[in-house]
């Protein structure tokens, strides 16, 4: 299905699940709407921290249309959590009535990109043989710190074979605006990471520990995660895994 | 002279001329300071206009000491100047008595890092051998807007001998943080240039147009005009040609 047709279906609610694995070849984003009061340190931290939060499109206060997707970011995503004061308020499908015209919203590159280059590669990746939502993980590597906005970085995990894991760091390393490079390879520990089998967003995924190595990758969910330690009256965000489907399409 | 050192004889006002050719092999930059209420979009500007505006530090709101050098930016630079709503109100030697606990500050790269590098690649610039400072002109290419921040692009002018061309193009696009490749070669009226003997600032050139080729860059002039299009009630930058020297090797 074309973007423009799949942001139909969300904004029509007649699909409201994820969007993994859809439109392929199109830009996915993560999204982050906060208070204009918010947006001057907030966007400060994503230019300091360009592998967690790679910015591909800005919207500036009350825009609801973005740059590289003929959407409205108010109804075209299947899905949306509403934090107050830090805390999850509640997921919604559209976010008309929760509208203020001193928002900013934020899009970030997510590893959807990059992922499909490695599968294309001949890298197998067990979270999605085994049909579950990539594990991703609270580290001990701090960010850079802008104004209020602070704290460790989130990752996501992918367990290679050693064999892949030159070819994997080759071919993440090109895709700027998805993350880059891994942050880590081979030992969570250092990291910060306790139970490889306990992550703390997604799902565990099983597999081979002599056979494969777990890699790394800095992890959209750290704008969101710091965003959450700010305590702003109001965040809103993509639900984990529905993301905003851009017209862009993916870098090569 | 170590920048340490030389940012001491501008505190102390022993010196207070051009930063041009001090401190061999550290980064210098543009400054330009704004209240809070103008740094998001400002910063959004910078980001949408990379090759104007390559940003290298921004000090938060009050923080007078920027991350890449040891200096207090009220005072270290030789010379700076007040805008208030968009007109000059005057140069000064250093801003304590103006500064503001709501200030952000805005470090740019500059040229004079590639200029270095072109020399040490065998090219002669004009402007130095004549001994004045780089033409720069306005011209007809709009940067991509940022809230209040628009307006066209500034660009500076070395003339090349053909020959010479491609080696340029090639040396300066490695430098992401000095204004990159060239924007435009040849033509000066297709960039909305009608006078190439009349820049709009700094100095005009002598060079023979049967042999040399105008060659343009961007220039960090842009964000400065850009700025003033808005007429913040108050805008401090550094006065053209009188840098800040970081304690930042450049980059080879």
């Amino acid at each position: 299905m074309h973007p423009k047709q799949q942001r139909e279906s969300f904004r029509s609610k007649q699909y409201t699940g994820t969007t993994s694995g859809m439109c392929d070849n199109y830009l996915q984003a993560n999204m982050i709407i906060l208070p204009k009061e918010y947006a001057f340190e907030f966007l400060l931290f994503c230019q300091r921290n360009p592998k967690s939060c790679p910015i591909i499109d800005v919207l500036e206060e009350g825009v609801t249309t973005p740059q590289i997707a003929d959407a409205d970011i108010r109804t075209d995503l299947p899905k949306y959590r509403i934090y107050r004061n830090g805390q999850l308020d509640k997921e919604v499908t559209d976010i008309k009535d929760k509208w203020r015209a001193d928002f900013v919203t934020f899009l970030i590159g997510c590893s959807f990109t990059f992922e499909k280059a490695l599968i294309e590669n001949g890298i197998r990746l067990l979270h999605q043989e085994q049909e579950r939502v990539v594990p991703m993980y609270k580290t001990n590597i701090p960010c850079e710190k802008a104004g209020r906005f602070e704290g460790n970085m989130v990752v996501s995990m992918r367990a290679l074979e050693p064999e892949e894991i030159d070819k994997a760091v080759k071919i993440t390393e090109r895709f700027e605006t998805s993350h880059g490079s891994p942050v880590h390879i081979g030992n969570p520990e250092e990291i910060g990471i306790k139970d490889i089998d306990n992550p703390d967003y997604g799902e565990s995924i099983s597999f081979d520990k002599k056979k494969r190595t777990p890699v790394f990758w800095a992890c959209g969910v750290t704008p969101q995660n710091v965003g959450l330690n700010v305590k702003p009256p109001i965040m809103i965000a993509h639900a984990p895994g529905h993301m905003l489907i851009t017209d862009q399409l993916e870098e090569k």
